[in-house]
């Protein structure tokens, strides 16, 4: 099983044309046709052609999302590509992992496989809508490696996962990111509200219950039920009256 | 185990200042640092430092050979990386096997990693210096990969093959390609000269002796006894006196 039709290439706020075209190529050598550019710094791709060699299927059909949150909102699971020096304080998949659980996940809907800028890499922030993160490993010397050929590793083991195009999700559809996204932001304003959560930092809290609904693997009905239920608390609940 | 300090990446007639910067990009990425260009297109290869991104190392330590066996020569290994397009009537390994391949012959000496050009990739001639050829699998859509980010899949998967650094070879040094071309040059004349092979095509028996000495994985030593069993033969042949 590979992630096929169902993987997305999310390229975060990328700026250089070659490099959107050497990625655009190395979609069309190992057979994958969805990308999406989130944020990106420049909206002039002009040259990206020239190294798209025969992919300009890729490069015509790509799709631009202003924010990360919406490159990945109908994906059921994201898994985002990090040096291992940004990395820190979580456990990182191995390529060869990250390829499996993209073929598996995708049983369950669309995957994402993201990228961040040629720059500043991915930041905490950025991580934040991924459920797991990889690292190529790489010697200290050169620790960093450059976009495209991050991606052609990763595709090429994508690609090696089997060679079966994949067809209709085999299991129940999993929760896509979007509607995790709105249970979130649901969760959040009910619990403010019913002061369950500190005002001044709320964060920290939310992140461990969110990441309990991540780790069971909520179908999309589960996650809409679970949205339904907070929309129904939030109306329900009157503010202040929690309070001693 | 892996290819390590003996594995010698090898570009055959390269002409884009870009390719080569950014092969010696991923060449430090993963602790790779022997490159040789074989009969580069062009000898001007400024701007090449642009990608080589603290790769310097590499860069300014390549060397050039003015033909492909001048570049072989000190390998006891080659293998040639072809599209699946160009490799016709070969049996082709894949990656993996590939870079299991070279780990293993590392521990009889240096081990070749050969690219072709990027307009025509290697020829049928080129090809008679690898021992194996290798393809990585790509799509009817676009089957032609970049150069870069061929080495970029292919070196990254021989980083893979372990992570400590290779010593000494284990195993008896292997023959160099440098010593089995001079046997073959004098197995040519010797059998030439005693009527052996038909002077019109050589090339055929020629090779089919090549092969076995080449399955047999010779040792240098016995690739020196065998060179000066045929210096002598040669000496001793009288030519004409085999025919009837």
């Amino acid at each position: 099983m590979r992630p096929g039709s169902e993987l997305t290439v999310i390229l975060h706020q990328t700026r250089s044309p070659d490099n959107l075209g050497a990625v655009c190529r190395i979609m069309a050598n190992f057979d994958f046709q969805r990308l999406v550019l989130s944020e990106p710094i420049t909206r002039d791709f002009a040259g990206a052609e020239r190294l798209a060699v025969k992919s300009d299927h890729v490069l015509k059909a790509l799709t631009v999302a202003p924010t990360l949150g919406e490159a990945v909102q109908d994906c059921v699971y994201v898994v985002g590509s990090t040096s291992r020096t940004q990395v820190v304080g979580r456990s990182a998949l191995t390529p060869e992992e990250a390829a499996r659980r993209l073929a598996e996940e995708s049983k369950r809907g669309r995957v994402g496989l993201l990228f961040g800028g040629e720059q500043r890499g991915l930041s905490d922030e950025d991580l934040t809508h991924c459920a797991d993160v990889l690292v190529i490993p790489t010697s200290d010397v050169q620790p960093s490696m450059n976009l495209a050929q991050s991606a052609s590793v990763l595709l090429y083991l994508c690609h090696r996962q089997g060679v079966e195009p994949s067809g209709p999700p085999a299991e129940e559809p999993g929760a896509r990111l979007g509607t995790l996204g709105a249970l979130s932001k649901r969760m959040r304003e009910t619990m403010l509200a019913a002061d369950f959560l500190n005002r001044q930092a709320p964060d920290h809290v939310l992140h461990e219950l969110e990441q309990t609904l991540m780790r069971s693997r909520l179908t999309q009905r589960e996650a809409e039920l679970w949205l339904n239920a907070f929309k129904h608390l939030g109306r329900a609940v009157t503010p202040g009256t929690s309070r001693e």
